[in-house]
């Protein structure tokens, strides 16, 4: 042999081949599945026909398979019960009859029902697996823990799992949740918390069921697929809006005790619709096998999601809901629920792929009819010359151009993914879809079937069979990781909080609705397109909390002290501002205002920035009344607040922005650098009369405001307009307008959020002369 | 009398009886019209009739008139003329025949030809309506003088009416010109120059008769009349596009020796779509019936209309187009026009109220129908609960929502004014409008007539007899300002200069167009929507001039040369950078670009601001490479170039935008206040390695690149890497980046627009150790 590095490469070669072998001849392994809640509904409708086509997927393959229904219910009604449903298994279409009986027989024969309720049962069904397994000359692969049983119970069959029910090293375990997960951001992380007690991140599979959904579990598959056609569509300067859309026509008559608590937010829109709105809107992974990159890509996403305002939403009841409750929970004549059974929400993205494209979310009961999908329809960006009668389907740009993921039901009746024909014929992956036969007559989104390119799925599977070879498959990317939990009821939380006391708008049900549930959209805020029609369905009585803006009848220091629920202070505040700054601009050329930092002010720069298209920011100077000595692009920074909240979506000229000097010379709010009297050199330069035309002040708990702090005297009086002073909590270092520039201002609005506080003395003393107006918003 | 006030007040009634008295015994107005080119095609198709009908309207009242159809045509062919002009001439409806005949007789008696071909005929004309007037026992109130002649003959009938034909004082003058005005900006000034030596601009009355049509003219009133419910929808937060369309079946045979010079853009875009384009965009005045107001408004629009480039456009010429001139021009049979008879062109504004939105101009001749309209297109901001196919137009916010100005002709057959029911019942006054019958089976842009609230003109006026009666109210808001024609033409010219050479893609004609004159919008760029098919409609020849971007095959300084038209070049430049930032931010996580001042880089910015949507902006530090030591906001700044063309459109972070430090403490440049060496520090501290990723030069005529100046050694060498220099020019005072800390970036670019310069010496200097690598991007 001329190379000896030949040799090598022999040597590996067989030392790999010699490995093969030795795997090969490793023992099978084995993967027991305990179903948990084996009797319930789920488990009969759907469970114990994933589980079938579990095995009859995989059992031909490397692994053994046992099945545990377990249940409370005692051991011989729960085995009549499973031998019942086994019974009753169907096999796919294609497998003979003979065979399906040959088939569903082993499968019985791998299945038995066990009362589980101690954790003496459970430390017996371990022993039981470890003897299947030893006695088969198996090794243990994995245990799947199904749970289809209430909330309540999770956490004491967690912990006898954890304690007595674990697998060996080397063999995995896999606990499968079904939701609710927990009823806000709260009860979420305590159940995550509580679970996290018992399990690893990575063994708990949280099913929504939705992701098995084939028109769903399709969606990043064709985004994948089809990557140069939609890389130049994905946009906002290509889609126009993005709807998710779940309608039912049933209501929740038989099922109020649990819809009672959660409404139609919580059962569908924070769970089934935003997996959906996050698979569309995610930036797509370089490679989508890949489960960690897919979550991570998902999270991303969610944290792209602007915040919901109370105005994001429009909620709407059937009208025999209260009735229905009454009945069911046996409650007074009196009782009206304000629980939704329809909503529409609209969700903005703040990243630069998303920015300003609607999505729009809306589920309700009692509607026109059933059907789920997310339709993505581009912008019309094109002028067709020839007069529209002569414009055809597969040729013009101006026709509608959309892509639509068919979740199922509706006219169409089966799941689909359609492909407008002026768009690009996509590609599908063809073992498992076929394109859908002419169905003449069909209009679909506005226009007839004919106009798409529309696929339906070879076969069509339940979304818990895809699911449950998913879990065995260790697919984490079709589950709901803690993460993303956690993120979307951080995101629904706050919007469910401020909705709670809202008086849903009653409507009647089916078609009988008309137009009433129709709903607009005006820069972030939703509202229904038609005035309340107080006749034709009467409210349920007044609202049982104020929701209207109130002027409390109340002078603080000779100005009004405005008092409302936090979103009407701000919308009223905001609305103060611009009118403010338009009567200054008009006057004087420019409006000069100082913005205070903290977080209390946010809600306003979102309003200001996403609401008040008519603001004169062009012609707006914008200060600061204080600052942190940390960088400006520190997270800590106040100016940092207003960037993100406001600057990136207004277009003040540069110039006019004033963040204060608290970083010069690579260091920060060093005296001989002498950033104060800069500032206050730049003010007087800027601002005639060193006046403010407004100056947004906040209120700290120990009754500070800017960063003039009690305990130090420092910008209370004195000649300077901008001073260094020194707060008792980190940073420590603050730069702020004096107390004597402040008071210069032509008006000062003081934004308290929380209770207000009365000892409020140091923001006017008597000594001053110019005649601030001191404007109290609080709530 | 007890109140002697009284006495007064009864004394001021009394003279102002008196006043009134003598007011009207003051002597009748007359009014002399003179019809230069009186027997010319427009006079005897418009002109006349429209002088018909302002005396109809005018003459009972406190005017008399004189008519004088004037023209070079020999007195007795002339009297002829007009005699047979007059005969043909038609009263309103309304009028009945003998009436008819009567008011005929009267206007006949009043209207004379004259040969006016010398300045002796104007002072003999001038000395007939003196005569004339005195005669009569009238006053002259003034003297109109039409020019329907072409324009080579209004230079000296301009001479002859300032010199010999001007009424006395208390009497006005006005002079009404028709189109063209000009064949671009620089023959459109030397025209009004020359007029502006003759006539005072409030005499001169330019027709664009598109203003006199009933649609057009009704706009303002409109927008007026419905400011409330059009308020909330009149902006980009609404309006989709807005489509401004003439097309003409026609095509324009026996017309090729105007048309070869014009074109469609010079034809129909420049003037009647732009004049339309503005009614709609412009800022609505206060009071509509000031004509200076809206006037004023008019040219702010013109103002805020962002500049077309070479891509803003899409030509089209009908294919028997070149074969017409040949043959009405004798050319011969190598002859191809480049001459457009379609466009499409994307008009966008720069102002808050329309930024974004798509205003669509297009007009072709041998097109499929005869049209012309604008159409306000609204975005569709609801959504819909029920199912599409239970939609109702007056109900439903999800079909479409449009207003329509109908001009004239197309399926309709008359002006009109469409709203979709959907969208507001407008307010129009009904002396003048009145509702449109139903038309079953009519449908207007993909709607049934019956889903609009329709409107038509109660009598349907010519354009001409519109303009003549706002000529004599001295309406200058109808009509073309100077200042209107010059803002309209800088406007179209650098377009129509751009598109000289552009080859137009050639069209059948008619409804065999298909749709191969479709066009779509990216940003600011327009193309077809189909590619060209080449056997279709076979092409005319290689293009005269080279439009593919070309790279030389040459090399300089080791780099490669790139040389192409500035629009090509900009857009490879600008490709070149976006690659370059996005490897930067893969691999650094920043993007340092420096970039240089004056006015070649314009194009750049405007390009990488609306083209490149995956421009890292979020991770890029922009750096001035130099400065002029003027405030920031001064036109003169190099950052006031960059905020206009670039900031503006982007999200950078406020602290990754690095202006030079030319203004601190008040003051420009000042050696103490070391401006240059903050900002050098500033760049040691955020530049690794103070090391730019890329550098963007332009050069000076001089040679001069940055602000280092050959005469000026400062900053070729040395350590500072930022230095203040002297220009040669005002403002004198500079601050630069030095020569050294610009050859070290990893990337120089110099994009020298213009000749190239073979003498560039200094940017290299072979004892620079740095490999910066030089790219000379120049056409």
């Amino acid at each position: 042999m001329k190379h000896p590095g030949c040799w090598k490469m022999l040597t590996v070669a067989m030392c790999m081949a010699l490995l093969g072998c030795l795997q090969a001849q490793e023992l099978r392994g084995h993967v027991s599945v305990i179903l948990l809640g084996a009797t319930g509904d789920l488990a009969r409708k759907y469970l114990w026909q994933g589980l079938f086509q579990l095995y009859l997927d995989e059992a031909g393959k490397d692994y053994s398979f046992s099945f545990h229904g377990a249940a409370l219910t005692s051991t011989k009604q729960g085995q009549a019960f499973v031998a019942k449903v086994l019974e009753s298994l169907s096999c796919p279409e294609d497998v003979a009859p003979d065979r399906c009986a040959e088939l569903k027989g082993q499968f019985q024969r791998l299945s038995a029902y066990r009362h589980l309720a101690t954790s003496e049962d459970y430390v017996a069904l371990s022993k039981d697996i470890e003897a299947q397994v030893q006695h088969g000359g198996l090794r243990e692969a994995g245990r799947i823990f199904y749970f289809s049983v209430p909330p309540f119970a999770y956490a004491d069959i967690a912990r006898n799992i954890n304690s007595s029910c674990r697998p060996g090293p080397g063999a995995w375990l896999r606990v499968v949740l079904e939701k609710p997960f927990g009823h806000d951001h709260l009860s979420a992380q305590q159940l995550a918390t509580e679970l996290g007690g018992f399990f690893r991140e990575e063994e708990m599979y949280r099913v929504d069921h939705y992701l098995g959904k084939q028109a769903v579990a399709q969606i990043l598959p064709f985004r994948d697929q089809n990557r140069k056609a939609l890389d130049g569509l994905w946009s906002r300067h290509h889609v126009e809006r993005v709807e998710i859309i779940m309608k039912e026509t049933v209501d929740a008559e038989g099922r109020t005790s649990f819809y009672e608590e959660y409404g139609v937010i919580r059962d569908v829109l924070q769970n089934h619709l935003t997996e959906v709105l996050t698979l569309v809107a995610m930036e797509l992974p370089h490679n989508i096998s890949s489960s960690e990159s897919v979550l991570q890509h998902k999270l991303r996403a969610f944290r792209a999601l602007r915040g919901l305002q109370k105005g994001s939403a429009v909620l709407g009841q059937y009208q025999a809901y209260s009735e229905q409750v009454r009945r069911e929970q046996q409650r007074p004549d009196s009782f009206r629920s304000l629980t939704p059974t329809f909503a529409g929400v609209l969700v903005h993205m703040d990243n630069l792929r998303w920015e300003g494209v609607p999505f729009i979310l809306m589920s309700g009961k009692a509607l026109d009819e059933r059907v789920g999908y997310v339709r993505i329809l581009f912008r019309n960006q094109a002028y067709c010359v020839l007069s529209d009668e002569r414009w055809v389907a597969d040729q013009s740009q101006c026709l509608p151009r959309q892509i639509v993921f068919y979740i199922g039901h509706g006219e169409l009746g089966s799941p689909a993914v359609l492909v407008s024909r002026n768009l690009f014929r996509p590609s599908l992956p063809s073992e498992s879809w076929k394109e859908l036969g002419a169905r003449p007559g069909l209009r679909l989104f506005g226009r007839p079937l004919s106009d798409f390119y529309a696929y339906r799925p070879v076969r069509e599977q339940d979304a818990y069979s895809v699911l449950i070879s998913r879990i065995f498959h260790g697919r984490k990317d079709s589950f709901v990781t803690t993460e993303h939990l956690l993120a979307s009821w951080g995101f629904w939380t706050p919007l469910l909080d401020s909705l709670a006391h809202e008086v849903p708008r009653l409507y009647p049900g089916g078609a009988e609705n008309g137009h009433l549930l129709d709903f607009e959209f005006g820069g972030a805020q939703l509202c229904f397109s038609q005035q309340q029609p107080e006749q034709l369905v009467p409210g349920p009585g007044p609202a049982p909390m104020p929701s209207g803006f109130q002027v409390l009848k109340a002078k603080y220091r000779e100005s009004p002290l405005i008092s409302a629920w936090p979103e009407e202070l701000i919308a009223k505040l905001a609305d103060d501002i611009e009118a403010t700054a338009v009567r200054a601009v008009r006057r004087f050329g420019t409006f000069h205002l100082a913005l205070s930092g903290g977080s209390s002010p946010v809600p306003l720069f979102q309003q200001l920035a996403t609401r008040h298209y008519g603001f004169p920011w062009a012609h707006t100077h914008l200060w600061l009344v204080d600052e942190r000595c940390v960088p400006l692009w520190d997270p800590e920074s106040n100016f940092q607040h207003l960037q993100t909240h406001l600057l990136q979506h207004i277009r003040v000229p540069y110039y006019n922005i004033h963040p204060m000097p608290v970083h010069l010379h690579q260091r920060l709010c060093a005296e001989e650098d002498q950033g104060a009297q800069t500032y206050a050199s730049e003010i007087s330069a800027l601002v005639a009369n060193s006046s403010f035309d407004l100056v947004l002040l906040g209120m700290g708990a120990d009754g500070h405001t800017a960063s003039l702090f009690p305990q130090s005297p420092s910008g209370l009086d004195g000649e300077q307009l901008v001073v260094l002073t020194e707060s008792p909590s980190r940073p420590f270092q603050r730069m702020s307008l004096s107390l004597p520039l402040i008071n210069r201002a032509r008006k000062v609005a003081v934004l308290v959020m929380g209770r207000v506080k009365r000892e409020i003395t140091m923001l006017r003393r008597p000594d001053e002369r110019s005649p601030s107006s001191v404007t109290e918003h609080g709530c």
